[in-house]
């Protein structure tokens, strides 16, 4: 609507090295360092960069710490890693991170086959985990997967994902990522939750990660534009993919959503031509056409 | 926003077996009727069906009688068809249409390059055509192309396209629809242009003919529901890609639009299911993969 007022800045989480390159088959170590180091040249502030799991349960993330040794890390950039329990958040912290992120997912079913426990059990665990963290000085983001919606239970009620926020919140996260884990996310849906959430917890640092799974994930960022959420992820190319739909879009990607805010007059600092350079290079890397309309079409006007 | 009231109805018209299988390799004529037969079957109230061009200008129309002879009518549906000049509506009409459109380019460049001729020399002949039409108890729909932007020239300001619209107007087009021929429009970019146009002309049916060449396509729907725009244009499966960028995707798919709409509580009559087995049929016809994610991912809960 015309009297909205949207954010003037956004912040762009990068996710390509490590929700993307998760859910692709696997790269060499050089190439993972030359993405990281490659978006880091796009001028976008922040990359997930990798995830400190068991390599047995994630082939992709095996040499996780060689990576992170290669990378040209640049002061400008908070690079962020993900860890599934307090063994991943001690190696994580060892190599350096400060800024960590663990999922939790609202439905019991989608974690139980996701990590092989309850959301309860997941939630748990949180407090310790948030403790180890912040005693070596770093930060723990919460991020709540099927947010939005679980392929095996379907809807996800808002009230259930709020009680995962709250159990959260109560650990001492410092801030909250809501994840869209397989697109079922719809502008109506966006609104409610977030507007559920600002209720509940009118402080709380948010940010929203978006799939593209059935088509709608630009239509959700400008409906949380609409919300004044000014904090989101993205995968370079839409690097990733959908696991739960082969050959389905997932993450959506992120030259798509910086045409959309660069349109909308809204500052990422992120160079559109840049990341559709990275885009290209994506793709290379991983030897696949990627599911990206701005990569394929490039900007508006040749 | 949360109050924001959105049509309780959208109208779609399904404009594959035209403006996609147009931007296809030919099909047979067969293949064409089995297609708008099919898409009968899935609820939509409004087809697209044909155009009536030159042979030599479109090959993929040139079979346009045939086709609409051996179509199984569905006394429940609008069928329309796209017409150049006074010469094709009397073909249309002779057929038996009553519902014709025509299209107008706001862009010169671009009214030049599609059909050799001046946005001007464009204006000048409607007056005749709607004559023609009305006198034979039809109407006549005028599509504005590059409404939201040019691939030649870029931006196409709004007054620009307002002043193609009144001289519409003043010649008697009986409705309009806007063309975002490149996908080049963004939600701030259609509130504006459906704002100064309802300034102007406030009941004036209006249409919106988006594209998802850059993924933006369900995120400008999303935003003109907002305004209350309850009338768009889909091609099932995204049949017809973009001309402009090989690879690209062309017009928003249907059953991405259906799957929106539905899921916002808004009727469309069209069963989603139904429309992606026509998508299913229509990547068979014309022998490539189609660009749409809910083609590949399906509803959101299998």
């Amino acid at each position: 609507m015309s009297d909205v007022t949207f954010p003037s800045r956004v912040s762009v989480r990068e996710v390509g090295p490590r929700d993307g390159l998760q859910n692709e088959d696997p790269i060499s170590t050089d190439a993972k360092v030359e993405l990281i180091d490659a978006l880091g040249r796009t001028g976008v502030r922040r990359i997930e960069a990798l995830s400190f799991v068991h390599p047995k349960a994630i082939p992709q993330m095996a040499d996780a710490d060689e990576v992170w040794e290669k990378v040209t890390r640049d002061p400008g950039i908070r690079y962020s890693a993900l860890v599934p329990n307090l063994r991943g958040a001690e190696r994580a912290l060892a190599a350096g991170f400060t800024e960590l992120e663990v999922v939790v997912s609202a439905s019991d079913t989608h974690n139980q086959r996701n990590i092989n426990r309850t959301t309860e059990e997941s939630l748990a665990q949180l407090p310790s985990l948030v403790s180890a963290v912040h005693e070596a000085g770093g930060t723990l983001q919460l991020i709540v997967s099927t947010a939005w919606g679980c392929p095996y239970e379907g809807d996800v009620p808002v009230d259930r994902v709020l009680w995962v926020v709250s159990r959260g919140l109560s650990a001492g996260v410092d801030s909250l990522v809501y994840g869209d884990t397989t697109g079922m996310a719809t502008p109506p849906r966006v609104t409610r939750l977030v507007g559920a959430t600002r209720s509940s917890h009118p402080d709380v640092a948010l940010g929203l990660h978006f799939h593209n799974t059935r088509g709608t994930g630009l239509a959700n960022v400008y409906a949380a534009l609409e919300l004044g959420i000014d904090d989101f992820d993205a995968s370079v190319g839409g690097l990733g993919g959908c696991p739960y739909a082969p050959g389905a879009s997932g993450n959506i990607a992120t030259e798509e959503l910086v045409y959309l805010l660069e349109d909308m007059g809204i500052d990422t600092g992120i160079d559109l031509r840049a990341m559709i350079g990275v885009a290209q290079l994506a793709e290379q890397l991983v030897g696949r056409k990627l599911d990206s309309q701005v990569l394929r079409a490039g900007p508006a006007v040749r």
